[in-house]
């Protein structure tokens, strides 16, 4: 722990700057509607958000380490679990949970019951392909990759296509030693 | 209560749901990058941008006319005091004041301080004639025809470009009379 241990995930949602929740959520629809009628395919429309996300997850753990006095969690385990907790109630105002590990420890799910992406929003049946919450496994991707864990992560389950839950797999790939490759000093 | 007259823009950020600025800026980031790389000019960005944006304001009018107490303004000058006063506190978090009227009363300008959309914005030079904000003015454009009033919304000032401020000027072109054709029974 950071000298006065990480502060919760509720206390810095209640400190950081916000902007309207619908506001986001119609933002965010608009993005994927411009995306399914410039690129037509839905699978194209899914790796451009898994792009987006990635490119705001590399910024926004910069963020995340600042506000939340974690320290820089060298464990994978710890980490999903920060992510989890304090990550998405930090950014969304919701919580999620870790679950499914596996014997090694390299794979767990990241569960969430509620997400504002998905208010309001019903998929016809042209999309039926479609990750609509793609941006989050980018976002979870690119942050973590800043934190030196090369991951994969895909969705298992999704209320968008009739689940109960959203269920992200987080699939640790690779851990880079303690060098921070990607980080500059900015 | 409705009778007693409108909520402050205030108060009515503090009651509703909402998500990190920070997130909803670079999100926001994240798709002007993406349109500028799709479509290449910058002309067909900003043409997108205030689409994304109409689209946005068409539904996000519901959400302010609900939360607000404010009673439909059937007068330009009042409603669009209640936008820079009441919409872009509820919505983004900060105020706005409308000045510049023309004589006519049909022509004014809503200035902006200070925008969540901008943080860590620097625009490159080929970038120049873009309008950054531009998901803004649709937004006002499309809020506006849902409550009949049909306008132009330019930009006068824009931080981005280097002026001190945010100015965006919107002009009635067309009043339509009291049938809120856009407007179902939900």
């Amino acid at each position: 722990m950071a000298p006065a241990g990480p502060r919760s995930g509720d206390a810095i949602f209640a400190s950081v700057e916000r902007v309207n929740a619908e506001l986001f959520t119609l933002t965010y629809g608009a993005i994927v509607r411009q995306l399914l009628t410039d690129l037509e395919e839905v699978d194209e429309v899914n790796k451009q958000l898994d792009q987006m996300g990635y490119n705001i997850g590399i910024r926004l753990i910069d963020e995340f380490l600042a506000k939340s006095n974690v320290s820089r969690c060298t464990d994978f385990k710890e980490t999903t679990e920060v992510i989890a907790k304090v990550g998405f109630k930090m950014f969304l105002g919701v919580g999620a949970s870790v679950t499914n590990w596996d014997a090694e420890g390299t794979c767990c799910s990241i569960v969430l019951e509620d997400n504002p992406l998905v208010d309001f929003v019903e998929l016809p049946d042209t999309c039926q392909g479609l990750y609509y919450c793609n941006v989050l496994s980018g976002v979870i991707r690119g942050a973590l990759e800043m934190v030196s864990m090369k991951t994969e992560v895909t969705w298992l389950r999704d209320v968008l296509r009739g689940d109960d839950v959203f269920e992200l797999q987080v699939k640790l790939i690779k851990q880079v030693p303690e060098e921070y490759p990607y980080k500059d000093d900015e």
